[in-house]
């Protein structure tokens, strides 16, 4: 039950790695959005491995094929359904595994939860090739954000011991946004580009992984997103971006550092623009005041565990013997997959955003 | 339509911090659960203020009344609805602030969503005196955890510049969590209680707040619990969490922390247990796994911004003057809600489990 | 779960026969809607018992007591819960029929549900007292489609053997819907009025009961509120009808009559009415074409089953000696539930109707 | 959003007429479950036109595929995605139908929701064509069921003038029910299946159509399924009945019969049988007490409108212009959809128990 996800705009995910295609439906558009496909694809290509020597050797086609609710690049009222066809799919490679299960990946839970039915092939539905099916509607929602005025970049704030300058929570130049996302290792300071390219391939060398930070941001975001308690914007976009495999953390703002702050120092007071506009004249609230969005930039950072598949030795147990086992994990993984993480924030975060948007046009359009 | 969560156990919280009365519906457990009223009573009472010099000085009855569901102190199978009388509150203190947006309050954003129409009295919907219904809820799904073996503990891990010792991921003595549950100023390390207070009272002196990260485990969770993707652990209990004011990052395990971690540094290697259960050595991924519960204990953190309400002098806007004005706050406010917190996430991460289990009965069943 | 529904009004009823109280939560209300509360109280008036002859001897007080969600009459936002003290309860008159479950309750459906721990006095959960919270939601929300130029009417068109006049499916005039609202028993047909009070007084006399249908229709719905497939109008509104314990069949148009038409019988012709909109020239289809409104009158009907306590003597089993057994109910029971039925109807159909309004607004908002 | 549904089974339908794809995602099934793939097309096949001389004579290949959710034939815990490539669809046919809404037909109501982006082709998304996809999933359902020991069967009770015999309602011989699955007319009764087909291609000749009522029986459902109020099975069933376009009435036990019986007459006594276990001597109610599940045979009634695709002359206005028109419908068209509906009763129901089988397995196993 856990492919499904919104409230107006309803969100399904099907697929598995090596299932014969993986896709989403994407239902409650209202009919006559223009969806640019081409665009669509070039956002999808952002997350696909393969593209410099950091990343997984797998070739992913990952083709976008809508398959309903376009007609002539329009949304006609009925649910888009889109899909990618699995091509390069080595599925042998990983019976072998079915009995030993890889430490921080879903195997073991999911030995538990499906029994010898799981899909061991790719991880199954625990793989992190399901956030394809993500960016596609994500990629479908930043185009609608977009002519809305809205705009969502990201970046690697941090990948093992390298940080990147964070965002100016007052605001980003569009540009440099724009900039990020023609980058396979989307930072602020060059750098820290430099450096970040040098852990992961530092890591990749020693048999190992990294871990970071991924922090993006919302802008033109109107006042009023959200509702209070269960419906707040930090609710609702927290529970989309745990949906990537590997994320440990969502902060919003300040996140973790408010524990060291004073209210003297949290508290953004407010202010009026040029245009008699109330604003903050801080923004450690990250946009968002009572699970509504505020209207000031949307902060958030999600941080991920280090790929847990390293070829290095670790130990495991045979669930048939019940017998403690070492484990060497072969195969093509990324040494740090934050860098292709930061559309799949984009992704989640966008579609959450026009959820939040279609459900404040149904609070003020009665 | 953010007062409802939940996808088996349907939780709907109804009131504002000045309304006749605020409640909960509970819908969704089984028939023939005992539910102890006075036990529930007490757990209320943990989050009750005006206990110790730190809290707010207001005096809130918060006597459970139940109005349905329960016969002789049974669940009957319909649901339960519980409620509290709100008494001492004095609605006059907020009229004035309708015009004046506290900085960091809900003020703002619910005069953009409501207009005028929001009740601005003791702060609405969007007040922290909403998560008394959700402990009324959290403490009935902590009872039955209980008969489940299932035991939710939970300290301050910080407040302000202030750090308690860290819960041991591998488990924690269930005396030393019962320890907690009769502190009012929880903590595992007694020196780290004593600054605390120093530092909170200290913070008052000087008008001024402090925020903080509550700390929680649970033990004795099954394996097997949560969704792929969306309905994940992580997922669940942190839209859960975030539906408490003022939390402003959820971290699961090792959290943040992964981000400086090596995958040979995070992975937690199986290993069998004594009676050949499989376990992990270490738990950096606190319990979860693939969004999975892994039978390890579940670690999880939650931060809280500074109360925002200071009596120092803050600069807000007249909305309707449209002019930049001064605002200091009177009233009785907590300096540092962290350890009023404390039950309002162990009833959080209750009633997300209790969820979860029943979901995953639903899983298992047919 | 059953006690909840909706996709943009959340409606949560509590409650059983005989509980403490018994009321509705009622979220996804915008902010700034006046309430009237007398006339709501005035509308739940409508299906009190013990106002006639024919209705149950019971009086019950059914006063409308609003917890939360409204400030001076107006929604600030918040859900609205109302909930209604339970008076006259005589708990003793129940419980030797747990062993015997009365022929067409759901004694016998709630004991293999809940086992001993089904409350069975007066019902329970299964009440149609429970359609009081219905009411309540419903009698608000007629007041908002009231200002929305939609009005829902409902007379008993058929009650035993005896039929009232059908609506005019074109429409009817608003006062005689008016009209109807202040009868005892609704019909449009004075003769039939008469012949309905004697049935029903004669299967009292009889020890026996009535089953009967009540037809509804909502004018000035706009056209094209509810989905395709499993959110159209009918659907949503057959959810909400069959919550009305002893619905048995619910029809839209001419329901199960078109079974035998043909085509050039059924087929609603488009037309244009004076100022050019488009209508049709007949409205067999009660104002729903492929699920969606048309802008004509929605015409529905739901028939219930008759009271199943009747005083004469009837064959169950006794569920611990597992034994048959004979049962004469005593107590106090309406003959014919149908004429109270009237505004549960109604109250069913303004909580769809505002839901698929509501709904409607999100696709054409953003 | 309406073409997602279910509690614990989340269906999702994707797809129009015309789109390159239709197809379903079912999310919630336990991992395990074989699924026939031979059987499922067996069963699609049972809807497919075409099959003699009374249907359509589009030639639908209808081939499922299976692109996700099984692995060697079971359910691995991923959602089952289904699809059906189109591929004899003729679009031009309807392009000129866009000015011109075909009476009874979504056309008005759609343009109304959608404006000029409603894929007209076919009907778009209110094609009867998307029972397809709900056929793909009520067929996967009722091999789940079948295992479980509960049957379904269906037949034509009416086809315009000509009635069959009813199903009784305490139980049908499982090969009667068998043998109706094999007969693209399934009547119980020789005579009426051959009067329905001098009627219906009476009708053809007359370029005219008939409407006209599925019976269905489901037996050896357990008893206890449903919630109270909104969630009973009579609710829940109608909610994805009222999803087979055409469907106008949905009546459970005797139905709109129930308007004209006493109390004496309808209630059902109950009684032990052979083994000890409770019954009733009679089955009025259709098997469904209250909304739960009695343990009797569950007896169901849709009744769906003529089609409205008639050669003949009607009435109908052109958008564009304002003005009245006629209009013939040309082209390939079922003079009676009623055969055809058969199984797609079948589905929707066979949906709807395994989804309330499985919220009943949450009810039980915590």
């Amino acid at each position: 039950m856990g492919c499904l996800t919104g409230e107006i705009l309803k969100l399904t995910i099907f697929g598995q790695s090596h299932s014969a295609q993986i896709g989403v439906v994407l239902d409650g558009l209202p009919a006559g959005i223009y969806v640019d496909e081409a665009k669509l694809q070039a956002f999808l290509d952002r997350r696909a491995p393969g593209k410099n020597a950091h990343s997984t050797k797998r070739r992913e086609a990952d083709e976008v094929h809508v398959l309903s609710g376009l007609v002539d690049g329009y949304t006609c009222g009925a649910p888009i359904c889109a899909a990618i066809v699995n091509g390069d799919t080595r599925s042998k490679d990983y019976e072998a595994l079915r009995d030993l299960p890889r430490p921080n990946h879903a195997d073991y839970a999911a030995y538990v939860k499906y029994g010898r039915y799981h899909d061991i092939r790719g991880g199954g539905n625990f793989s992190g090739r399901m956030t394809a099916p993500l960016c596609i509607a994500g990629g479908i929602c930043l185009q609608i954000l977009e002519k809305k005025g809205v705009t969502i970049g990201a970046h690697v704030l941090q990948a093992g011991p390298v940080q990147d300058d964070p965002f100016d929570p007052m605001g980003v130049d569009p540009a440099v946004l724009q900039a990020l996302k023609a980058k396979d290792m989307p930072t602020l300071n060059e750098q820290a580009e430099t450096e970040m390219r040098w852990e992961i391939e530092n890591a990749r060398m020693a048999l190992d992984s990294l871990g970071g930070t991924v922090e993006a941001v919302c802008q033109g975001v109107p006042a009023g997103l959200g509702q209070p308690m269960f419906g707040g914007v930090e609710n609702r976009l927290s529970q989309l971006l745990f949906a990537i495999p590997a994320v440990k953390a969502v902060e919003f703002g300040e996140g973790t550092g408010f524990a060291s702050l004073r209210g003297s120092q949290a508290n953004d007071p407010f202010r009026l623009d040029g245009e008699g506009n109330v604003r903050t004249a801080t923004n450690r609230c990250g946009g968002i005041l009572g699970g509504i969005s505020s209207g000031m930039p949307i902060l958030v950072r999600a941080t991920f565990k280090p790929t847990p598949s390293i070829a290095r030795q670790q130990r495991t147990v045979s669930l048939s013997a019940g017998e403690e086992r070492s484990l060497a994990i072969e195969g093509r993984h990324d040494p740090c997959i934050v860098p292709r993480a930061v559309p799949c924030v984009e992704a989640a975060l966008a579609v959450g955003l026009v959820d939040l948007m279609l459900q404040r046009a149904a609070e003020t359009g009665i």
